[in-house]
């Protein structure tokens, strides 16, 4: 979260004290850095330079067309969930040799529409997905390259909602499974497994689990190799967790990378990753107005214009992003606050502060690190009009969204 | 869920056999019963008439303007909790009269639209927001109807996210508050208090908490009163309960009825309920299509063409909606299964059965319960469109909401 800072007890998005963009807007309204997205990519390649990987961009994280034009010209890849996913990254100028389809559910439709595209990959998750695209590719009279993602069982100590690498996940293959499909391989003659990918949840801290990964698909490989099955591509997934409030752990980026490369060296495959967060997930915040200050026995409520129709993750995962003012006050709050947005949902809520620089009603709050799963997870919940996107860049502003009008929703 | 039965293993709609539906329409679709519907406000009413309520529909538990407009129709009010959703129930045609508007983060624009239709009555729920009713109604040179949300400290033991009535939530004003603001309700000459609410949360099965409800405010009625203060309305809320699966237990509304005529006779006050959930919940039902089966270990998984995307409450709340099949066969699964969506999420399930009649991909399954906060929860996560919503009535079918295209979404 460089770009945000203060200066001076003023909080600034770049160099752009962000009272002066508040006042100017309709709160609350997401405001993206595209700085922050040029360098969060840099450091990213340069980190993971190594293992010479093919970054793709995990749409679902945030899938504003501008900014995944962005992220297309900076050089990565895509990787999507849904036709519509799909066809959003196609519009967004990435080329097809550069996107991977991951996914439980694709229909065939959405088969269909990725195997005429001829895409990177189209990565399967159950045996019966694979003969469904085979015989897909049958009717078309194509050879399609499939990889194939594997359920390592590998538990991610991560929230359960976003664990997806266990065995009691629906995402994968276990890995006898794997060995049978390829044991079966020449029945299956419009496809080719030309990847096996990997993916065991989100948020994660700890390298631990991607070593282990990184051990298994290592077995998985040399059995392959022996019975003269020839892998391309390892698709490592993503899941790399991001900090999201002040001294909260960070993920060891250069340990992980050190462990990729040793794989990369040993198994002359190409890696690919599948990153949303990590990349995109400091560069948005929500900016949003204090409706009223409610005093209820021993805390003060902060009342907000924003809610979980404009940010689910504090609802849904009990995910906790820090709010800064945008002016910080000497006085202080005389007793905690809590955050809490509009809607009417107890689970509406931001976070409990002690000593929090006093606020007013009318004043403005940040609320941090909406980059990932903010826009992209919001509805129009208690009929809320999804909000307003902008995006800073040096010091110049561009709406990279409109606000939906109520009148589109009623 | 009457509008749902088997008949001869074929799950019918009123009459009409599913299957023949779903056959028909692109998957997956909300469904639901115009019948359900009239029935369920029939009963309703019928149950709570003894003490004359007006009954206002909680417009946040589905907001289709169909809908609205046939609740309207049949009499009811309509509770509102934003803008969006005041300006869709004049829209949907309920009279100013019979709309209540509560919320805890209410904005100037909206209580100067809601003070100059002159609504029923403006539900506050913080001094402060009293204050600034008191303050724009003066500049609109109106005296406004008002009433008091009270947070009775009452913990209504259901899922933490939908308590409501609890000190800690950040519903609600104080019962000392209220007696203050009273003390200096000669300082707020343009609004008259003629009403208190209470809401204690959603999805309660036990009248005990309503029971402590009603005692409480009874009490805080004779202090009142002591006073020469006149509340000419008791909202009451809503939050009652309804089973969502087989055998599950339901809302004792008739011994809730004769605790609220008792109270009625008592304090003489017009009652208003606020109730959503209880009358549409079961009147929806979403029909989807099984994309995929998969065999993993201990179980299958069922996956399919919905997600957490269109029906929010499984992943949100953990709540369970009973899945039927539309066609039962003899012949059983071997395993445990559990249904999944195609979303990237373990959160996106649907529950896990054992002894589950076969199914087999194309299938289609009848996720029930879903006329309450289903399409009002839903998102375009993963990029996927909002589905089409279906009213049966009778046998007739009516399309009363178009699925969005692709197109407006990218």
């Amino acid at each position: 979260m460089d770009f945000i800072k203060f200066k001076k007890n003023i909080l600034c998005a770049n160099n752009l004290p962000l009272i002066n963009l508040a006042q100017k807007k309709s709160t609350p309204f997401y405001l993206y850095s595209a700085d922050q997205i040029k360098k969060n990519i840099k450091v990213l390649k340069s980190q993971l330079k190594s293992s010479k990987p093919l970054i793709c961009f995990a749409v679902k994280s945030n899938s504003n067309l501008q900014i995944l034009k962005q992220i297309c010209q900076l050089g990565l890849g895509a990787d999507v969930v849904s036709l519509g996913e799909l066809k959003l990254a196609l519009k967004a100028g990435f080329k097809v040799n550069k996107i991977v389809f991951s996914g439980v559910g694709k229909t065939n439709d959405e088969l269909k529409f990725a195997i005429k595209k001829n895409i990177l990959s189209i990565n399967a998750e159950s045996k019966n997905e694979i003969m469904n695209i085979n015989t897909i590719a049958k009717a078309l009279n194509k050879k399609v390259n499939i990889g194939i993602r594997i359920n390592p069982n590998i538990k991610a100590k991560t929230n359960k909602k976003i664990t997806t690498g266990d065995k009691i996940n629906k995402f994968g293959i276990s890995i006898n499974d794997l060995y049978d499909i390829f044991k079966n391989k020449h029945k299956l003659s419009n496809i080719n497994i030309h990847l096996l990918s990997v993916h065991i949840g989100s948020q994660i801290k700890d390298i631990q689990p991607y070593k282990r990964v990184l051990n298994t698909i290592s077995k998985i490989l040399n059995t392959l190799r022996k019975d003269k099955h020839q892998i391309k591509f390892i698709d490592l997934g993503g899941g790399m967790g991001i900090p999201y409030f002040k001294n909260d752990t960070k993920f060891k980026i250069s340990e992980f990378a050190r462990e990729v490369k040793k794989f990369h060296s040993k198994h002359k495959v190409n890696i690919i990753f599948e990153i949303g967060r990590y990349l995109i997930g400091d560069t948005g915040v929500i900016i949003s107005k204090v409706t009223y200050l409610k005093e209820a026995g021993d805390r003060y409520f902060v009342i907000l214009d924003t809610g979980m129709n404009d940010m689910a993750r504090s609802a849904i995962y009990e995910a906790f992003h820090e709010i800064l003012p945008i002016i910080k006050r000497s006085k202080k709050f005389n007793k905690k606050i809590e955050f809490v947005g509009p809607i009417c949902e107890s689970s509406d809520t931001f976070g409990v502060y002690t000593k929090y620089s006093k606020l007013e009603e009318g004043d403005y709050i940040c609320l941090t690190n909406c980059g990932a799963y903010g826009r992209t997870l919001s509805s129009n919940y208690n009929m809320r009009p999804l909000i307003e996107e902008v995006m800073i860049n040096k010091n110049k502003l561009k709406t990279v969204r409109k606000r939906q009008s109520l009148n589109e929703i009623i």
